[in-house]
C-alpha cells in the first residue's frame, strides 16, 4: 500500500503538511498570502515563529523513534548553520494548514540563508492525511538546498511512515552537476566521503528492500549513493521497527547529515560565472519540475484548491529565489 | 560469489573475451597489433571474418538459452543495421585470444558504422575465465554505441553467468545527455517508450533481486530505467533457470533491443554544433574512464600483460574513433 499510495509524494521533495497538536488545534483560515493572518490567535512575529517551529517539532503522527530522529536532525542542522540562516518568515497559515474537512494537516518551516551564505534554504515539514482508500499518509522531510555560489550537493531526507510497522526512507545528497560530465565532482562528494558504506549498512537490514520511485525524473536527480529503502516488519511487530529505527536508521541518518553539513553546507567551493549559470539552469529545472509534479498535482486533492494555492505560492517564491 | 567476483567487470562494458570451441581450440599467439597473425591457421581477410564471427556466436560457456538469446540479439542487430555497418577488421589475435595458461579466453567482434551512419560501432563479445578463487567468470556482451551526429542513447546488454543456476543481467539504453538538464530527452527516450514496464516485468520474477554495480561511475552513467538484476534459482535447479531465461528474459531483451533499434539506431535526430561538442566530451569521458576502470585494471590479471596490451590497444582505437 505504502509504495503505491505514496509514490507521487516521493517525487515530492517539497511535500509539506503538518497536523495540529491533537489537544489544541488552532484553525488558520485566511487566504491572504503575504500577511500573517490567524483567525484564532493573532501572533507577534516572534511568537508566531516559535509556534510554527514548535508545531513542526511535534511530528505527531509518526512513531516516537522517527519523531526523535527528525527532531534531532533538524536541531543539528539548525545549530550548526544558525549563523547562516534567517528566521522563518512564512505566513502563519502556511506554517500550519489543513484542508476544510480536517483530515489532511501539515506543518512547514523554511529558513532562507543569509546573502553571505552558500545555503539557499533549509526546509522542514510534515504531512498527515487520511487517505480515501484507507490508511494514513505520513511524510516527514528535511531539505537543505544550496544556492548557485557553490556547486555542493543538496540534502534530501524523507521518512514516510504509513503504519507503525513500515517506513520508507529516502536519504541522499542529490548532485547539482552531472556526475558523468564531472568525474571529479563524483569523486569529491560521493567516493571520497564513502557515502556508499551507509547504503550498504541499510541494505543489510533483513527487512529492508530497495525502494524505487515511480518517477523517472526523481530517479535521475538522485545520486548514485542514494539510500532508498522500504522497511516492513511483521504485522504487529512495532517493537522490531522501533529497534530498527534506533539501532540502524538513526546512526546512518546522523552520519550522512554530518557529511552534508561538513562537506557541503560548510565547505568552500570556488564557482566561476559559467558554472553559476549552469547551476542556476539545472537547479531551476529541478525546482520547476518538482512544483509541477509534486505540489500542483497532489496538493489540491489533499488540501482543496484554496489552501493548495496559498501554500504553493509561498513555496514557489522560495524555490525561485 | 557472483556479485563480488564479477563486480569489476560490471564497470566493464568493454569486457571482452571469447572461449575456444572446446573440441577445436586454435592458439593465436602473435603480439603484433595491426597485422592478422595466427600461428595455427593463416586466414584470408574474408575467412578470418567468418571465423571470428563464428567463434563469437558459439558462446560456449553459457547455458543453451543464454547462448540462443545472445545469438538472436546479435543477429537481429546485424540484420537490421547491415547496410550501416563495416565488416569487423580487428586482427585475428584480438578477435580471439587467451592467456598463456589457457584458463582465460575471449572472443570479440567490433563493426564500425559507415561515415553516413549515426552508429559509431557495434560490439559483441564473450569472456570466460577460471577464477583462482574457484568458479567461473562468464560474461557475454552486446554494445551499440552512437556517434556524435546523434544524441540518441547507446545500447548495453550484458549477461553474466557464473553457474547454470545464476545469472546477472544488465540491460539498458544509457543516456548520452544529462536527463536532469534535458527533460525532453528523458521523455522521448525513456518515458514515452515505456521502458520502465520491462524493468517491472523482471522485478516480478520471484528469484530476481536488484543488482547494484560497485562502481559509482557505472551507476551514474546508466539510465533511470536500467534493468539490473541477479537471478538465482535453487542449487541444482538449472531447469528453472532455463525456464526463466526462455519465458521472462528473452522477451524483455528482444523488446528493449527493438526499442533501441527503432528509436535510437534508426531514428533521426538533429544535433547542432554545440550539442555535438557536448556529446563528444561526455562520450569521451565515459569511454576513457571505462578503459581505465575495466580493461586496464582487469585485463592484465586475466590475460597477462602482453595479450592485455594488444587487445586494449585495439579497443582504444575504436573507442577514440
Amino acid at each position: 500500500m505504502a509504495v503505491n499510495s505514496c509514490h507521487y509524494f516521493l517525487h515530492s521533495q517539497f511535500a509539506t503538511l503538518s497536523p495540529p497538536s491533537v489537544a489544541s488545534t488552532r484553525r488558520l483560515s485566511s487566504p491572504s498570502r503575504n500577511r500573517i493572518t490567524c483567525t484564532a490567535t493573532p501572533a507577534s512575529s516572534s511568537s508566531s515563529m516559535e509556534e510554527g517551529r514548535r508545531k513542526l517539532m511535534e511530528f505527531p503522527y509518526v512513531s516516537a523513534p522517527v519523531r526523535d530522529l527528525m527532531v534531532e536532525l533538524i536541531s543539528t542542522a539548525e545549530n550548526r548553520l544558525e549563523s547562516q540562516l534567517l528566521p522563518c518568515t512564512l505566513p502563519l497559515d502556511v506554517q500550519y494548514y489543513e484542508n476544510p474537512t480536517g483530515n489532511s494537516q501539515a506543518s512547514l518551516q523554511i529558513r532562507r540563508g543569509l546573502d553571505s551564505s552558500p545555503i539557499d534554504f533549509i526546509l522542514g515539514c510534515w504531512i498527515h492525511s487520511k487517505l480515501p482508500t484507507g490508511g494514513d499518509l505520513n511524510i516527514t522531510t528535511l531539505l537543505g538546498y544550496m544556492n548557485s555560489f557553490t556547486d555542493a550537493p543538496n540534502c534530501l531526507i524523507e521518512i514516510i511512515q504509513p503504519s507503525p510497522t513500515s517506513v520508507i526512507i529516502i536519504l541522499d545528497l542529490p548532485p547539482r552537476k552531472d556526475p558523468v560530465l564531472y568525474p571529479d565532482y563524483l569523486h569529491t562528494f560521493y567516493e571520497s566521503t564513502q557515502l556508499d558504506t551507509y547504503r550498504l549498512k541499510i541494505e543489510k537490514i533483513p527487512e529492508a528492500k530497495p525502494f524505487i520511485s515511480a518517477s523517472l525524473h526523481v530517479r535521475s536527480l538522485l545520486s548514485p549513493t542514494k539510500i532508498m529503502f522500504s522497511v516492513e516488519t511483521e504485522a504487529g511487530d512495532s517493537a522490531r521497527m522501533e529497534e530498527i529505527v534506533r539501532s540502524h536508521l538513526i546512526p546512518v541518518f546522523k552520519d550522512v547529515l554530518g557529511i552534508w553539513l561538513n562537506q557541503c553546507a560548510c565547505g568552500v567551493r570556488e564557482v566561476g560565472e559559467t558554472e553559476k549559470a549552469y547551476l542556476k539552469k539545472r537547479d531551476g529545472l529541478i525546482r520547476t519540475k518538482s512544483i509541477e509534479m509534486d505540489l500542483e498535482s497532489s496538493f489540491p486533492t489533499l488540501f482543496g484548491p484554496e489552501v493548495a494555492s496559498r501554500v504553493i505560492s509561498e513555496i514557489r517564491k522560495v524555490l525561485k529565489g
